[in-house]
């Protein structure tokens, strides 16, 4: 009998913040898969869910380079499916740990997609997890929305999509603001979101940092693991 | 000393799909206080976290009606923190249970501000959950975003704004779809949208459904606890 595959979310930071389904199915299975951006690298991920993992378990660290090649991307996601669906083969269940949660920005979408195509013919559960931004949220004090408002979810990339998001009535989550931190900084200031807005690094890590005066913070390198939320009502933050 | 007010998130349905840390607050706590539409209803919130409560747990009632009359929604907010505040007041730490996350359209966000206005003194911890999307894209196998995707979480109300998000390269949730269900589809229809589209009712729970085909679902009376997630790329569903 071929192995069952899991994808786990283990939320952003804090061990704690693990789902009991989660902790269930680490204690059970065999195999426990780590993407790392380089070998070798200490996994945020791991070090989460170390705890609820049982003593005998075997890792299967999975490089996962962070590259915007698309080559590189898909020859990796393709070893990392061959990897896991030779330990499937064996019988053998597999979790593949995913900070957050696995159905958003996530590795696990690409690789589960490779075995999905190579072997439809295995099991596969999706574990959710805590996201950094409900965390953010809630260790901020502040919903990120009430009645009937909508949110948006968006990776800086494209400048034009960032401007149009922060005109409308929605509350904004930005992710990946470090690639483009200044232009954010003005984004928010000139469609005067900036009071309404507070920035959260390392959600949930005990680095954790939580700061309203984004614009201090105008040409400072800005730590990754970084994400802004932009209320537009008049939330006192 | 004053008692602890926590926001707990529960989740969607699913007792498993709660966090260890939400499971170890409400060990502890004095009074669980579960957010009811109407006197004596059964609670789902309740049903889900009943497992982790000890035995001598107070449970506090709090009458929240489901109305769209901001009046007397309010005069429900301000009831339910005055009950919240006089448990507080004794030296009793209370959890709020709200079901999925404590941040994205819950009462808890409102009945906590009422608290932070009157007692400003309180500590209040807000413990995220895991949303019904997450679970929903989980149990559907099918990621939310990948890459620089966008993703637009929208309540169905005003038509106009639901039409415009449906134009956009966006991922959507549509959520409360069951207020106008056949414009829903319509615009699905027109937007091109109806192929990468699902809809997922009482997600986590017993009677969860999953449905593809949602074009056929209309003029039929939807669940209320019932989302739509529409994918923009040509994912295979």
């Amino acid at each position: 009998m071929k192995g069952k595959l899991f994808g786990i979310g283990v939320g952003p930071g804090d061990p704690e913040l693990i789902t009991v389904k989660a902790v269930n199915v680490l204690k059970e299975v065999a195999v426990v898969c780590v993407p790392q951006a380089m070998p070798g690298k200490p996994s945020l991920a791991l070090k989460i869910a170390q705890d609820y993992l049982s003593e005998d378990i075997e890792i299967l660290e999975l490089v996962l380079p962070m590259t915007e090649n698309q080559d590189e991307l898909e020859r990796a996601w393709q070893d990392a499916g061959l990897k896991i669906l030779e330990q499937l083969e064996k019988g053998k269940n597999v979790a593949f740990l995913t900070l957050g949660d696995p159905s958003i920005y996530s590795t696990y979408s690409y690789v589960s997609k490779v075995i999905k195509r190579m072997a439809p013919y295995i099991e596969i559960e999706t574990i959710p997890g805590i996201t950094s931004f409900s965390l953010a949220a809630a260790r901020a004090g502040v919903p990120l929305v009430e009645k009937d408002e909508s949110l948006i979810i968006l990776p800086v990339g494209d400048r034009q999509i960032l401007l149009d998001s922060l005109i409308g009535e929605s509350n904004v989550v930005l992710m990946k603001i470090s690639r483009d931190f200044d232009f954010v900084v003005d984004a928010l200031e000139n469609s005067e979101r900036m009071d309404n807005a507070f920035l959260v690094s390392r959600c949930g890590q005990k680095e954790e940092k939580i700061l309203k005066n984004i614009g201090n913070l105008k040409g400072q390198k800005i730590d990754y693991m970084s994400l802004i939320i932009s209320k537009n009502q008049g939330e006192e933050l």
